[in-house]
């Protein structure tokens, strides 16, 4: 599952963006969704990973049972759009660059994966270290500090 | 504030949508963006108002100083929206037909206001009255229980 959204963010890195994708997947494991970060291609400050892969999986009547899989922890944004959802499970890719909400997540009955994987990790070191501007506005500005 | 985001509410209205709207406004009080609900027009169920009122402000560097008006308390998927960035200060329209995330967002800092505005709450009231199965969607189906 982790293979889809790594293609995510490597296809957002090409672009120039920010490299994080993600990946819905429905109760019977079938693929729903997938997008990645499209804060630079679209212009669009609300189009993080997950919202764009939950959004291309269009309108559906519950989410439980599904798995969202994610190359970074989620933002605060995207966890409320998890816990919103009731979407039931959340694999992420890394969470040393950044530690988002899957804690509290976990508190509120998401079960939750961490991979810790090498490739999700080494995308987002090199990200922050070459863009720290843009990762910045990616996950609010001066307000986030 | 709060009549451009009911005039978005009530145009969802018109429009066979979820009659929620929101407006984000700048630090000196200029309209940076406004929206509605755009799940039915759109079959976007990332389309809630506040996020739609989020991306019409475009790319930002900071949030800081900024107030977000909506005509209903904001549910998990907004109240992190809020949170993650730095979003200063939250005006709500009503908060009895939905009860979201502001008290966790004034723990966290966010200024709360909360209107109890009897045209937000009549807006509501009709609609979860009428179309019970479109707002259960709207707030994540069965997985939102």
């Amino acid at each position: 599952m982790l293979a889809t959204a790594l293609a995510e963010a490597r296809a957002g890195l090409d672009e120039g963006g920010v490299p994080i994708g993600a990946a819905l997947y429905g109760p019977d494991g079938t693929l729903w969704g997938r997008g990645r970060n499209r804060r630079v291609q679209d212009g669009d400050p609300s189009a993080h990973a997950e919202t764009t892969a939950f959004r291309a999986a269009g309108r559906r009547p519950g989410y439980r049972g599904t798995t969202m899989v994610t190359t970074l922890s989620p933002c605060w944004y995207c966890s409320g759009l998890v816990r919103q959802f009731g979407i039931s499970r959340l694999v992420v890719g890394e969470a040393r660059t950044f530690h988002g909400g899957h804690d509290w997540l976990a508190r509120h009955g998401v079960r939750i994966v961490v991979l810790d994987d090498p490739e999700c990790l080494a995308l987002m070191r090199e990200f922050t270290a070459a863009r720290p501007e843009l990762w910045r506005e990616d996950i609010g500005g001066l307000g986030a500090e």
